[in-house]
């Protein structure tokens, strides 16, 4: 059993075969989750503000548009990137299609994986338990861990999460007695989780992303996407839809 | 003052105006960093075999061949890439003609810069100096760090060597009362750096790049590349030679 992490888009090469975990804690995948967990039919990720609408008018006024550009609600579409917005009322039902800077370009990049699922620090432990089991049933019995990243560079709240999922994914093998191989970056992305995981909001304080989504009033965003297994949801993203 | 680290060759972006500092810890720079302490006249690293051997032809024999591929020395190159083999007896004077597989990829990757500077754990707090130095009085003032990686991928024992000097960036500029900013990845293996500083090789032996040197027989080597500020020699890469 291979676990391996990619610390942006750009760096994520060939995953034939391997399951992919996506990871962009602030915001979008905390953002899939909390809407799918609240009652949201689907989500659908585009890459492009276009592409999001032309896909609203196929869907007739019967989807949500949501996204961000600049970490800001894009004109004209229902909702922001907060996941404080996706709520029970609004969700149920509901498809909703999403395009967000990084987010969104990072589940494109992991497509030629076996599987894609989507996680963050809300479901880490069942996306953890589900990559595991998909990986040992595969041939390659690899997990990919993808980070968003911010405009093509390391996030530190990112590789923060895929160390604990790394973590969560060694103890659950370690369990089973077969030891997990870890590539340099998954060791040290899960030394980074261990070291800080009491205060993590301290951790993530020193992002370059943190700062800029605090100085546009996102504090409350920041400390809803920074709770731990707090959802049991697991978003896996279908490819041929 | 801006502190930032790209954690393999293929991430390198545009350097202008900055202070690179390339870590190619096991072995390159460190082998540049020793040859040049042991009296050679000059290293010049280039990408591939062909081109070593035609520069060498320009020498006229007066220069010697080093470098690797998969590691182990190159048919018919006089040296390897092990530092030990790099003696004072036979620097002295010499121009040594450099190949490597990842290290010379990451000197070309960082041309852009201002200034490029070779550092490994050898001569790390001078290399730290003398950046700190040049980016003072330049106008970025930004020092980047290129970890040149394994074969595309981050490294653990060039993100360790990086979070010391980055360490040892900071606090001069602590002194200064200049606080610097760190990106995220700057942040992270800076505290890889200082969890582990103890014990290096121990965190180091959790390297992709650390097994295969040691089935290969390079124990002495690695522990030769972790020892800290035993060399005050910095080179300084001359784009235009």
């Amino acid at each position: 059993m291979q676990i391996e992490v990619y610390p942006t888009c750009d760096s994520v090469k060939d995953l034939s075969g391997k399951t992919a975990i996506v990871i962009d804690v602030l915001r979008a995948t905390s953002v899939i989750t909390t809407a799918l967990f609240n009652g949201a039919e689907r989500v659908i990720p585009v890459p492009s503000v276009d592409e999001a609408l032309n896909l609203a008018r196929e869907f007739k006024g019967n989807a949500l548009l949501g996204g961000e550009r600049g970490a800001v609600k894009i004109p004209g579409f229902d909702l922001g990137n907060s996941p404080l917005e996706y709520k029970k009322e609004l969700m149920a039902g509901k498809a909703v299609i999403l395009t967000t800077s990084n987010g969104t370009r990072a589940i494109k990049a992991s497509e030629s994986a076996e599987h894609i699922l989507i996680g963050c620090f809300l479901n880490a432990s069942a996306v953890a338990e589900k990559a595991l089991r998909f990986a040992l049933s595969s041939e390659t019995s690899c997990v990919a861990l993808v980070c968003a990243g911010t405009l093509g560079e390391f996030s530190l709240d990112d590789a923060a999460c895929a160390g604990l999922i790394v973590d969560s994914l060694v103890r659950n093998i370690e369990r089973k007695k077969e030891p997990p191989e870890l590539s340099d970056l998954a060791f040290a992305c899960r030394e980074l989780y261990l070291k800080h995981q009491d205060d993590l909001k301290a951790l993530i304080s020193h992002a370059a992303h943190y700062k800029k989504l605090l100085n546009l009033g996102f504090e409350r965003d920041i400390d809803y996407c920074l709770q731990q297994d707090v959802i049991d949801c697991v978003p896996v993203y279908d490819k041929k839809l």
